[in-house]
């Protein structure tokens, strides 16, 4: 069905009865919110510092360090290195129910290294840059913890708050492997955030992905003297690019198939025996997800068939479509029509505007008022995130608040350079008042907590969900 | 210039001994030729005819009656429509051994109209024109059978002198068909020439060739409103014609592959639930085509499963490589260097430098004498001939004649412009005198047709024949 | 912007104020459904014979002649052959204002013939197919004008009613050169239903569209003998399409490209130095498809300079989107629930859900009642039509009325099985008649018409609308 | 079996007449091979050191450093790191005319390391391998030097020694930057010598070649978000290699074209914005690759403006095709001839027998006799060398020993199994007492210099070498 066929069974937020809308902020909720204030220089800090590591997946060393610093600092319980993962950590406080976890991230994307400048710069030539604003996302969500923590060592709250140190968002997908381990089990409730161009209760969820690798093999030979002896791996690779460019136009206009091709042959002189594509497809539910797997397994086993070469197809991980909470959603919603518009600078304003000159998109500067709340369910936009699979598994509240200027690139310098300057640090501050808010409303209003369950179950009833992971440890880099 | 061409360079000829020196042309030679002579306006007027007719392969209706009428009206029995192909005809004379075959040829090229003229310039646009000089190839050789029937009525040879019409060269392979219904099999000795840019008692041979067609399946769907329910049968096209291309790097130099996609599709409104692609292989041995179309057949295999289409491989026609004769050879040569070189004028030497300065060749004018003897057993140059096939059945002996500009295109306009007027009718009445007087040396030297046999034998021991063409009948078009 | 997003701009049909709920029909209204009934057997007549025609683009003279003969023994004045196309025609009654224009088409697709029944089997193998119910839209509109003739002529209502026969609307987009004549200067407002799984008042529109072809030309060579002096056309052709499917990740969702290649050579021996490929390109917006065009322009000479080739590249035809009325909308859709469901017989529906299993679809049957009204405005899907052109230049009504099982494959197989039998005979009738009570609204209300003609205004002030055929007379076939 | 080779069945060389056959050798030409018989040992040291290094190109470091050092201790005068490569060196001893270059190579091939044995397995996975025998080269190469060094320092001849030390002949051809920078201005004959399957004074040459690299630039874009806004620098390369694959059939038998994708983009998530192919184009005259190189650029450009991206082409090496000195060739085929064949071992056959029956080529061992002089001059097999543009600066004697099993696959594992073990060292030796010897003639006899030196001048006559290098010093890598 068509996405947009499928809209057609919106709600108007504005005629939704029963919008859990918080006539006076509780007590707690405002400390929480002062907590974030307090907090706000070393939450700068602190996502400097990983903007300037730009630490990609698995490598973020620095990164978690930094944060599980301070969590421990701050009292929390942190044991690091969880799920075989050196950079994973759970930094937890309290005792008791409700547990309430929240996840934060801090990877960096490589090769697109940007100053915090409005025209594009690297930094380093070469190196990787926060093109997705994790820098901003562990620190926010860190502080959000810490505010609870206040609270619950105060007596003001009772449970446990417990921050999850995610890695590895970007590659292979690191919340999947926590999850194997349990280290979700427990948890009564998730939250999470995005950087992002807008300030968003979200409720339009993410795409299911499937990351996989096919290798080709072929038969070496000089390629002058006896081509004719060799078969190239890389005719493989180009055959497979050449069959899911076709497939493109038998999916529907909600998939997404993209790909790099990692090994093309090290020196011309030689018939490359072994090639290898990387190669990500998502659809709005994993169920597609899954056939158009099957159709690429298809076009890698024809690409080798028709090259006189073998494949290998290897599954290395995949996301889920996010289960949308809309009972969350609305909690998140009243905190940030209470919370009101972000207070960007016109320096701010114009430092986004010349980033839009510069990308050639529309100049609308930053958004800086929470879009209206949409309950429509929905086909996603184009994107994915393990969070996503968390969402199956705990219910899960994920909001999106604007650190970049609006419609300016992702995974692009422009998020790059507003994450590493005041106009991502103030997103982040927001964001993690918005977290605190809510947590608080959770941890005080068991209604509301029950509300944000029942509706988990009922979508979840009968679900068993599947990892896409393969056995084995996560595939730590060696170096 | 090929490599192997570039080897020539070294004339063994010469060396050779024992080459066939007719000293004094013997009586009956001389009448054949004279015979030529006599023959040539009648010669002229047939080629011209079939020229304008420009007949494709089993339409040649009108060519093959003119002929079967000629060598009727010269005394001979006339069998048509053998071999189920009504464009198909035998003309006997004489009776008891030996029995020579010649064989002629008659159809023409799609969409190579053009008019006898140095630019080009279709005689009626998008018809089909001579590009292969047939339509002076059978005139020749029946000619040629004329001259023997003369002297086998005169009573001074003996034997049996068979013109055998052979349709459809360029396309399906006709012969192929006369062979399989024993049209051949009490043939001593076997004779054909073909129109060329050069005069050569042809020693180099003829790829072997298969035909071969893939069609493929998908499923129709609305272009527009449902393409993802659809799978196109074009995609398999293009991926198998990608692979096909891909594979051209690892085969042999002497390797041929070439293409045309025969069905792509009606409108672009509706994916393509049918496709077809029509594709040549050859190389210098049939033992290696055979491979080769063992690749191709998994190439078309794995274009389906990559597409989800579905793929059907049909083997449509093939010939083997020319089995040369070389004691053959040297009777032909020494009959060629017994008549001399083609007089062609200066204004036919004029207009074949016209249309190399046109084609963008090098401007050297016609080949008129004939080329030294090479000895040598050598990989063939690219083309092929169902004449190849009649080489493994029985002896067969082979010559070339210029009729066409030196290095100008086959298969193109140059060749049917000069095939169109007095540069084609010259080679034309030249090799109807080559095969003429060959033919009485077989007639009157029995050792020289043992000799002929002998290496005939030699080289085929204990070989099978076996029909590249499918069971059934001929495809002779409806229409 | 993902059509999803850009639908955020929606009105509930519910709360719109003011729509048209005919609350007693008129007298009129209820003589104009009456002559339908009347008519229905004649309607069938029409609609079998055009069915069994199966006449493709600009060929449909047999089609044509029954309409337009039918149209003058009703009494209208019939002009044939209007346009250049001997297959347009306008038929007339009456006079004064208001002028309401009816268009019916005629036109077969090419290649899926079918009988009427439940699996597939051609009618005649290859032949054309009436897979887009054309067949029974020229009857059904005829018979609304003819009902509308009668109360003209009863002096019931006043004004003018002119039948449009609009040929090729599947191919070149007869009505822009209908519209490029002037035919439609002098309508007040016109009308056209489709044939389709569902019956609707239809708000959604259609894709703006623009057909091109690519021509390629190289140059020929004997694809064995010398193919290093031939450049392949078709290779020019393999290497655009390719470049085609590699833009598909780089388009909006919406966006539809499609292709069939008409010439990819002739023989493989040739090295082809013509080929053809014919391409569509579609999106929600012209403005967004011109854009598409100038890049395919660019894949275009990429290919050829690519290949050693050249390029054509040729707008063929083209159609806008569909400027959709609501104000019409609300009329129809009050027609429709008038007149209620369509009554399905217990067979038709069988009939149907076989047609469903067979192709794999929802078993579901026919859809019998018309859809809600929705008076979004929205991304239309995948479809293009030249009514919607005539959308642009005249306020235009456009509805659809079930005549094939719920989601069968389109312009396939089943569309013309169900054209040909009672499920189609009945959406035909249905359609008459919420075509005719519609005129009967606009004939007899003014500010009705004004209402619609007062959007219209609205939408196109300042817009110039720009004809996508190339100049000179429409392409009508020699033979 | 390459056509060429089948041709050089013919034995021309018994029939040459003048073919300098040393009837008895000098006393110097004795103590020369007697040298190398007692340099053996470190020979063997040398060049399994060499094969153990297996360093890439322009990271000899170690393997040019152990060849100086022993050049040094041999009394040369040694210039290490010339023309601004770190690994290029020159050795000198003697002084005067003539001055006689020896050349040696010594750097590996990348991913192919093999242990020495008859089964494939890597010594280290991934890591490079003496897959083209320059461990044996270089010390083959430096030892016959030391023999002539002897002889001059001994008194018996007169004249200059110099062995040059040339690095990186796989990848960017350091021979060129060495030319460039006069290293070979002062030389009056050069000698190189190439391990092979076979023994022979080398008269056909190497082909011509140009080695370029095109990078693409497009714009980057989340791949799932927005990849509209993208434009992929990949498709450019995936639309270049396939226009590469359709020019195949389009080019000579004698072309060869071989790339590999070194860049294909970071992660899918990303539309890569750079992506980079490495091509090499060969033939057998550098004129017909100079327009191959053409017809690349332009399918570089086509390819860039049909995927909206930019394309950057960039000459990055080249190679002349040999010039040929039949007078060399004949002095060194004498000498072979008078040394006989190798003595390999019944073990060394069987060795090279396995690996032939693990490669499945024909099971014959070593070749052990030098092949017959050929002195035809002729299209060259597949391959290129930097001692080819050596040749047409100064005349330049070739030879070929072997020093692996006879057809197994080249630039591949089995050339790095049998090079580190006896067969190689075998080969090694014998090369250094063809190269010792036939110097010991240059140096004695006057006339055969003024022999070789003619031809070149005849062949060199008006021709000005012209540099594939680009300006600016050699690529060294910075690790």
């Amino acid at each position: 069905m068509n996405c947009c066929l499928a809209i057609v069974l919106f709600l108007l937020g504005a005629l939704v009865p029963g919008a859990a809308q918080a006539d006076t902020p509780s007590d707690a909720k405002q400390e929480a919110v002062a907590s974030i204030d307090r907090q706000s220089a070393e939450m700068i800090g602190l996502s400097d510092q990983i903007w300037a590591f730009a630490e990609t997946a698995l490598r973020e060393a620095r990164s978690a360090a930094v944060l599980a610093d301070y969590a421990e600092a701050q009292g929390f319980a942190v044991e690091r290195g969880v799920a075989d993962m050196p950079t994973a950590f759970v930094a937890s406080y309290g005792k008791g129910r409700p547990i309430i976890g929240i996840m934060g991230e801090y990877d960096a994307l490589p090769g697109i290294s940007q100053r915090a400048q409005t025209t594009r710069q690297a930094l380093e030539e070469g190196a990787a840059g926060h093109g997705c604003g994790h820098n901003l996302f562990g620190p926010a969500s860190l502080a959000a913890a810490v505010a609870i923590k206040e609270l619950i060592a105060a007596g003001e709250l009772d449970g446990t708050i417990r921050f999850i140190g995610t890695p590895a968002e970007e590659d292979i997908g690191g919340k999947l492997y926590m999850l194997r381990d349990g280290l979700f089990d427990d948890v009564d409730i998730a939250l999470a955030w995005h950087p992002s161009d807008e300030i968003n209760a979200d409720t339009e969820g993410s795409q299911a992905m499937v990351s996989f690798a096919v290798e080709f093999r072929g038969r070496a030979a000089h390629a002058a003297a006896d081509p004719w002896n060799g078969r190239s791996a890389l005719d493989g690779v180009e055959l497979f690019t050449h069959a899911i460019n076709l497939m493109r136009e038998h999916v529907e206009p909600t998939v997404r198939m993209h790909y790099v091709i990692t090994d093309g042959g090290d020196v011309p002189n030689v018939v490359p025996d072994y090639a290898r594509v990387w190669c990500w497809v998502r659809d709005s539910e994993h169920t597609s997800v899954d056939k158009l797997v099957e159709r690429a397994r298809a076009a890698a086993e024809g690409a080798a068939l028709a090259t006189d070469t073998t494949s290998t197809f290897s599954i290395e991980s995949g996301s889920y479509e996010m289960l949308v909470n809309l009972e969350g959603a609305k909690i998140i919603h009243a905190n940030m029509s209470w919370l009101g518009p972000i207070e960007f600078t016109r320096e701010e304003q114009e430092f986004a505007r010349e980033i839009q000159r510069e990308t050639g998109v529309e100049i609308t500067g930053l958004r800086s008022e929470p879009e209206p709340l949409d309950l429509t369910r929905r086909a996603p936009d184009g994107g994915s995130t393990d969070v996503a699979d968390v969402s199956w598994v705990v219910p899960t509240l994920h909001l999106s608040v604007t650190t970049a200027a609006h419609d300016a690139p992702w995974h692009a310098w422009p998020v790059v350079a507003t994450g590493g300057m005041s106009i991502g640090h103030r997103g982040m501050v927001y964001a993690a008042k918005v977290l605190a808010a809510t947590m608080v409303d959770l941890y005080e209003h068991a209604e509301q907590r029950k509300a944000v369950e029942a509706e988990f179950e009922e979508q979840t009833r009968g679900f068993k969900y599947r990892f896409y992971i393969p056995e084995g440890p996560p595939p730590v880099p060696a170096d």
